[in-house]
Parts: structure tokens; C-alpha cells; sequence
């Protein structure tokens, strides 16, 4: 069965999109941490980070420079934080997440955002990303 | 001042290496979360994972996947988790952190350990380390 993150690649499930390319699409995670925390994988479905083959691994982890120059110059948050986990979706996915503090690390704080949130962060991020 | 990894780098510190090449250095993180629980880092002082330049940021997160896999394959862990905070240590790096479930993703969890054990399991990962 095809990931969440298949479905989203191929429109069938919405999202916020902040960056694509040929070998990987970066989102708003569904789940927010602080407003801004964005998800980055590959377009092919491989579980475990360390499987993925190179180009579409070191895409996803060079996108995530300018993405998270992106996330600081909007938020205005002190650091942005990356971490992989994977227990929930066997799909790797990078999060770059903003933080005020070392408290911010904590998936536990992960919350819906209203649409009318999601929009305007995405906005913004989207506004501060230079390539 | 020199960082703490600095001052591993140059020897002025002890550490329990695990790879070093031209770009990264690969040590066993000093406080461990789970034995295997490792630190990449780049040989240039840079805060920010985003402010790294491309050939080191690039070198750590290539090695990120062959450590990994040796972690896993020298802990039996499920996965192994990946993260960046930087409150701590101004010189950027990265954790690889050997998981049996989602719960060992939390730095509190983190403290020292013997000798003896840092020094087995160093030469555990060193010895399933296939670059």
C-alpha cells in the first residue's frame, strides 16, 4: 500500500507544499510542533534513512539547508532542529523543525494548526526560500 | 575558543572514535542514550547545520548512512533515530542514535558509561563499519 507521503506526492491526499524536486518534496508536517515544522523525503518509498540510495538521500538532506534558512527567516525561531525517528510512517522523512528552545524538541507538542495558519506559514516559508 | 569537538579533533580531548575521514569526525557521543549512540560532526567550527559549507555538511550526512547501518547491525536496535538541537555544543552535529522504540528518542534518557562499555561497544560498530 502506497504511503501517506506517496499519496501526497501524487495529489491524492492534500498538503502544504514548500519545495520540490526531481528526487524529493518537502511539506508542512500535519502535525506542527511550532508553526513552520516541515517534513522532507525522498519520492521513492524506502523505510530506513540509512537504505535510501544516494541521490535521493542527499537531496533531501541539501534541500534541507535552504529550507531551514527558509523556516529561521520566517519564524524567527533561535535554531532549527532535523530529526528522523520513522515508528509511524515506514517512508523516510527528514523534520525541520523550528525551535525557541531545547524544549521545542519534543514530538509530544505536535498539534493540528488550522487551515488559515497552515496557509500563512506556508506563505511565509515559501516567501523566504532562496535556492 | 575551541569547541569540545574541536578539542576531540586535535586530540586535546579523549573520545571513542568510530570514523574519521578528510571532512567528519565519527565519535561515540560522551553521554549515551543507548549504547551504539554516536555524533557526527564536520572539522570546521559552524553553529548552524544550515550555515555548513556543502563538502563537509555533505560528508556528514554521507557517513550518517554506513555508521548507521553499523550501529544497527552492532546493537540489534529496530532503527536508528537521527537528530540535531545544537543548544548544548556551537559546532554542528549530528546524532545517530540506536532505537528499540519511540520512547528512546529523548536526550533525557542520555548519561555516561563505564569504560569498559563505551569501549566495547566502539569496537562492536567499528568492527561492522562497511564504508
Amino acid at each position: 500500500m502506497a504511503s501517506v507521503f506517496t499519496k501526497i506526492m501524487n495529489g491524492e491526499l492534500p498538503s502544504y507544499k514548500i519545495f520540490e524536486n526531481e528526487h524529493c518534496l518537502a511539506i508542512l508536517a500535519l502535525d506542527q510542533i511550532r508553526a513552520g515544522h516541515t517534513i522532507v523525503f525522498p519520492k521513492g518509498e524506502v523505510d530506513h534513512y540509512m537504505d535510501v540510495p544516494g541521490a535521493p538521500y542527499e537531496a533531501v538532506m541539501k534541500a534541507a539547508q535552504p529550507i531551514g534558512r527558509a523556516i529561521r527567516a520566517a519564524t524567527g525561531c533561535k535554531r532549527v532542529g532535523l530529526a528522523v525517528q520513522g515508528f509511524e510512517v515506514p517512508h523516510f522523512h527528514l523534520h525541520l523543525i523550528p525551535l525557541m528552545g531545547v524544549e521545542d524538541f519534543d514530538f509530544r507538542k505536535a498539534k493540528r494548526l488550522p487551515e488559515a495558519e497552515m496557509k500563512e506559514i506556508q506563505a511565509k516559508v515559501v516567501g523566504k526560500l532562496k535556492l
